[in-house]
């Protein structure tokens, strides 16, 4: 088998994986979700338990990579490729991470007294999602223009941080029986803005792959 | 040269790389007490700017890892070696970030009517900081024992941000006037406590250079 071949081939398979990893986070994303609306402390508690098999996704693929990199010895846009995979994988662990952080506070909030949820906070978690679903997309099919949809809709997703967190100061200070519930919801917005951020890392990075020019850091 | 020596010359320049980020990282985080305590929009500015150093050094030694790997094809603990350093530099660049990120705050804090700072946010930054400090100090020596102190550190830094939560949570009820301010400091510690998170990550890759173990997600 020609040396090319062999890297076209493991690199396919580690194209499957990552878009494997990709689907199980759109669900934790997706449950993330169901157990906002509901205030579900028992999902939550499964979102924190499943967050083991992205973690697995990691360590897996990660390994595959260097193996690759060892034994076929990529050069130039091939490697980039490779490396690339790296970082994505690393963001797509981040965007996890973060749904099992926000399940905390959802756990916390489902043993407190109830509050209306804060306006805005499903709308944000949905343009965030948009976006993770985008990039899987975009990284599937190489496709630039929408990853740099992906990059632009982060600005959508920053603002709705910025109107949530004026929104709870101001319910804050009309309800002050129900700060600490308040503060919760103000983590739980904090962490859609850092899973958005990660999420326009790796569009830069599938840029990246496709361009050869990196705009991370740059912002 | 022997194939073993040239891995061996590479990885000693890869270390003294680390180590000079590091050190860049310390500053960096000097810095952000300094601003803290001062509420000085100005140094806020200053770190942000400097943030492009770590990224320099983060993409530098990112390609001599791959570099490495691809000529010198090092396999078991010398190639999980150079694999950790990837990691590493990854989880040294989101604390510099978060440097940056409480920078953002900062410079909000400066242009509001001023409040006195919470109570345990430098003790909290100092912990912190203690942990980067030790975690540098453990790759440089490769000593477990220390790696361990810093993962074990993590839990009184976790005290610390459930303290001032409670205590910003408590102060926003007394100066509904002042709730703006106080909820920056909030996101001002998430960060502090996300960049603890960070270090004790390092430490956990520290250890799985020295024993081939990983700890990370285990958690």
């Amino acid at each position: 088998m020609p040396a090319r071949q062999g890297y076209l081939d493991e690199l396919e398979k580690l194209k499957n994986d990552v878009i494997k990893m990709g689907s199980v986070l759109e669900e934790s994303i997706n449950n993330v979700v169901t157990a906002l609306k509901k205030v579900d402390g028992k999902l939550a508690e499964d979102i924190i338990a499943s967050d083991d098999k992205i973690d697995d996704y990691e360590r897996k693929i990660e390994k595959a990579c260097i193996a690759l990199i060892a034994k076929q010895q990529p050069v130039a846009s091939d490697l980039r490729r490779v490396t690339s995979i790296m970082r994505i994988i690393a963001d797509v662990e981040r965007i996890a991470d973060h749904c099992a952080d926000i399940s905390e506070y959802i756990i916390k909030l489902s043993n407190e007294e109830e509050i209306v949820m804060p306006k805005y906070v499903i709308e944000m978690v949905y343009a965030m999602k948009q976006m993770v679903v985008d990039t899987i997309e975009s990284f599937v099919n190489e496709d630039h223009d929408q990853a740099e949809r992906v990059i632009a809709a982060d600005d959508i997703v920053d603002d709705y941080f910025e109107k949530i967190m004026d929104e709870l100061c101001i319910a804050m200070k009309h309800n002050p029986d129900k700060i600490r519930q308040y503060s919760e919801y103000l983590m739980i917005v904090k962490y859609l803005e850092r899973m958005a951020d990660h999420a326009t890392n790796i569009a830069e990075w599938i840029e990246f792959i496709i361009t050869g020019e990196l705009e991370i850091g740059k912002q």
